[in-house]
């Protein structure tokens, strides 16, 4: 297995020559396609991203796989054996698009289904998110301490639109007992939330790319991450997911109704 | 009445000495008193930078009326004519307790009840949006363009928590017909998404300093901001504030259910 150390320099070095293209970019005209509904959004520059990295991962990995959210194709049998790199090019589309605000690049590795090392990058904040189990969690250069371990009355939520409109598993008894609810509309500024202790729980429905660099750092920081029932995530399956401290994860599963 | 290019020196110059304070009491211990409810909280810092403001106005505007979200009281008749300035020391105190960031301070100053001008500072970004109908609107220095007349399929819209868990008038419909929904928790910030272009719309209950600021700006770059139903707001009422595009609102306003 290559060092870690390494990978680190590797991978910011190519999150930084990806944030200069997007950047580049916005002055261009961006192509924007829908894929599985008029919301689900990808453009050409998620593409260009991702494509990117895949590249760097084979030509300094050759015996990784690689899963991507914009070239995942269902009829593949992806294994967990080995090295496994998750990537989001770009999380948060649709602010991507909008907003030229308020989205991410992520990638996640795995080795033999363990989580080694997360990055989220908060584009427009130019603060990168990385860690690890054994290295702890950091913004740029600085440690992130543990968040406070906040109950759900005390904290902040963040729900996702479809749960709180459709009430998903009661999520509106969550919204109204937390201290408010935010909806920013990207899972890795979201998960970013989290580990900085600016809001107590994160749920949505996610999948793998949407969690894979998120989870391995939360776990380092002490933070819950399962389903809502608090059931293990499988790394290569879609699924409702809690981030959340200790406190919170447990005054949620004592409010959200059974799973019909 | 005084010159309005003295006015914007004045208050720039005040709102930079509000940060500093800000930014040099995060780190210490803030008191936290609650206000209606138990989400409803005011701050020392919300205290001193509101008497901060009210002193400065005093002793530069003698005659000038001053209502203040922390120093209003109920039983006051406020008039609206000659100078009327209305603050906001901290909007979104309960992301400045919880997440230290994703708050605004707001200042807005009527003549005889028509809006010359408004402030709104993220302070955290260090952003100051300020402008009046006369000289449009600006981001520190920078102008700021009108921003595209998006329809409601095609923007984001804002909708605080509880119009969205209650499904205030079918704002449910408005919800799943837009591209998606965002929550940040400051009528400051969500006004400044909407000047940018960055959402279409924001709904939500405000009070008089919640909408002072915002009202003057988004007007001054022909976005509509009245009640649902498309009525004037009262700028001394509390009400439901629909803040959009030209063509969200029209969209908007077929949607919603009738108010019961």
């Amino acid at each position: 297995m290559d060092s870690f150390s390494r990978i680190d320099s590797l991978v910011k070095s190519w999150m930084h020559v990806a944030r200069s293209e997007i950047m580049q970019n916005f002055e261009k005209e961006i192509k924007v396609w829908t894929k599985s509904g008029r919301n689900d959004l990808v453009t050409s520059i998620d593409r260009a991203v991702e494509n990117y990295y895949v590249k760097q991962i084979q030509e300094n990995f050759p015996s990784a796989k690689v899963i991507g959210e914009e070239s995942y194709q269902k009829e593949i049998d992806y294994k967990t054996s080995g090295m496994v790199w998750i990537i989001d090019p770009i999380d948060g589309t649709m602010n991507f698009v909008k907003q030229q605000d308020h989205f991410a690049s992520m990638i996640g590795i795995y080795q033999d289904g363990i989580g080694m090392r997360g990055y989220i990058y908060d584009v427009m904040q130019n603060d990168l998110f990385w860690g690890g189990p054994e290295i702890g969690v950091f913004c740029n250069e600085d440690r992130l301490q543990k968040p406070p371990d906040r109950n759900l009355r005390n904290g902040l939520v963040e729900i996702s639109m479809p749960f709180l409109v459709h009430n998903y598993r009661s999520l509106q008894r969550v919204a109204l007992e937390s201290s408010g609810v935010r909806i920013y509309g990207s899972a890795g500024i979201q998960f970013i939330h989290v580990l900085q202790g600016k809001c107590a729980a994160y749920l949505s429905y996610l999948r793998p790319w949407d969690f894979a660099a998120g989870k391995i750092l939360a776990q380092a920081l002490n933070l819950q991450v399962n389903t809502i029932d608090g059931c293990t995530l499988d790394m290569l399956s879609s699924s409702d997911v809690l981030v959340a401290t200790k406190n919170a994860q447990k005054d949620i599963q004592c409010l959200v109704a059974p799973a019909r």
